[in-house]
């Protein structure tokens, strides 16, 4: 038996994280068939010392070249670790972005080049490839705003930091990647309500358990 | 005016560290060029954050493919930060460790493969090459030998704890690189004392300096 593997894509303030909660409670409802929820960066103990590195505040110096590369080796321990014995075991897995982050953020964004940060990734990745890409499309200014509002109160990370045509420049990214494989995403307009983000969602991840 | 960048490879128990402090100290009499010393993994401060997580022996889990990527990362950093401020100043530039370590005990010894590695190394260095590679030669099992005598009294790093078959893949893909690039590498016998190795490695590293 194979496992199902769906990533969540999408830049800041999309609203990713109340998605992936609802799926998680979803499915569980639907299916008896174990559910791994993870993120990335993160998702091992070893991938989660390298999400600090890459996270911390303090590292204004960090090249994006280190950056593409950290998030690479960090991918490779999760996968290794947690992703591929789930999948192997016929579980569903459900993570909270993936290769496509790096693909828009380092590789557009950053300015290093699509090509080149694909190739450090299938390094890590040996062809691994989600079933299902939910990618959660919204305007970089509507993202930006909720993210100010949510965290007023905390600190924000080095990533979040970002001017906002760094964000257009991510967007500008997934857009190049569903070009390249529309088949494997599906695009929701994460400008609406949660609910309506859900449901839409919903009925995709819920056809997809059930194939 | 250009920099003189001069790598020390060879496998553990050749004789890198002690070889490197008597450089430092012949270069500093025999030129006034400034001279940067510095070592991998490492060299920076973020790049020194990754080589706590590489050479962590809780980190039994860790899978080659992210220790390669990881040493890439930091190497990345260590270039940014310092290699080339330095040699475009025209400093020397003396390294204990560089791409070739990551190809000899990554690519050939864990059996990833020298090109893959050579892939992602050049993403970190964009075309950075040293001038010089002063190749320590010897024996895998004097090298260990060595390392047992030298370091009884403190822990041994995960990476020294590796078996004499994976040292003695670490000096075949150094034979390869070195088939590939004769005119880079210097070939020093290490299995000889201290004396022999630092004058033979002086005379070719004097003659560089005065080129």
């Amino acid at each position: 038996m194979n496992g199902l593997f769906i990533t969540i894509e999408g830049p800041d303030g999309a609203g990713k994280s109340s998605l992936v909660k609802r799926l998680n409670a979803a499915i569980q409802k639907e299916t008896t068939r174990p559910l791994v929820m993870t993120r990335e960066p993160g998702g091992s103990e070893i991938a989660e010392e390298i999400r600090e590195i890459i996270l911390n505040p303090l590292h204004t110096k960090m090249d994006a070249r280190t950056e593409a590369l950290l998030l690479a080796a960090g991918r490779r321990q999760h996968v290794v670790e947690k992703i591929r014995p789930a999948l192997s075991r016929g579980d569903i897995v459900l993570c909270d972005r993936f290769v496509d982050s790096s693909i828009a953020y380092q590789g557009q964004a950053r300015g290093i080049g699509i090509e080149e940060v694909k190739a450090i990734n299938e390094f890590a990745i040996e062809g691994l490839r989600p079933d299902l890409t939910i990618y959660l499309d919204v305007d970089a200014h509507v993202g930006l705003e909720r993210i100010k509002d949510k965290k007023s109160n905390r600190t924000q990370d080095r990533l979040e930091l970002e001017e906002i045509t760094f964000h257009e420049e991510v967007r500008k990214g997934y857009s190049k990647l569903i070009e390249q494989e529309p088949e494997r995403f599906s695009i929701i307009d994460a400008s609406k309500d949660e609910d309506y983000v859900f449901n839409e969602t919903w009925a995709i991840v819920q056809a997809k358990i059930n194939e």
